[in-house]
């Protein structure tokens, strides 16, 4: 794997995996009164539509990265619909 | 431009625009309590890493969505650590 590779790979973690603080602090608080509804409403639509991309240009790093990112999109979303 | 690029280009501009509503309500409410500080460093940190990506492989479009998404975290996370 290249250094570039590497990098790129590295920035999907992070973008991706740094929805997991905000889905477990939100879980064992109970609160989502400061978190923004549009956002994850207009996160969750673009997600889906980068997984989309992915499928329509055949790159399993897009599918796969956006696959994981939509699951934790929308467990932020049902617990921003289920604390308000 | 193709069909294939404006689902790539709305995919982009939903999940970099998305943390607008964000800033807009933290500065609104000035409550930032539920908001977690370790998902906005961490995204900060990844969007750093795409920038770096998108410079290096000399793309365009990951350099324009990554140069103004980190100005969005940016403010997100001076905002957290105003509010707390």
């Amino acid at each position: 794997m290249s250094i570039t590779d590497l990098l790129g790979l590295s920035a999907a973690a992070l973008t991706t995996g740094c929805m997991i603080p905000q889905v477990f602090k939100a879980w064992k608080t109970r609160r989502t009164q400061d978190v923004s509804l549009a956002m994850y409403l207009m996160m969750a639509a673009g997600i889906l539509l980068w997984l989309i991309y992915g499928i329509v240009i055949r790159e399993t790093p897009v599918i796969a990265a956006n696959a994981a990112a939509i699951v934790l999109v929308l467990a932020v979303l049902a617990l921003k619909i289920r604390f308000g």
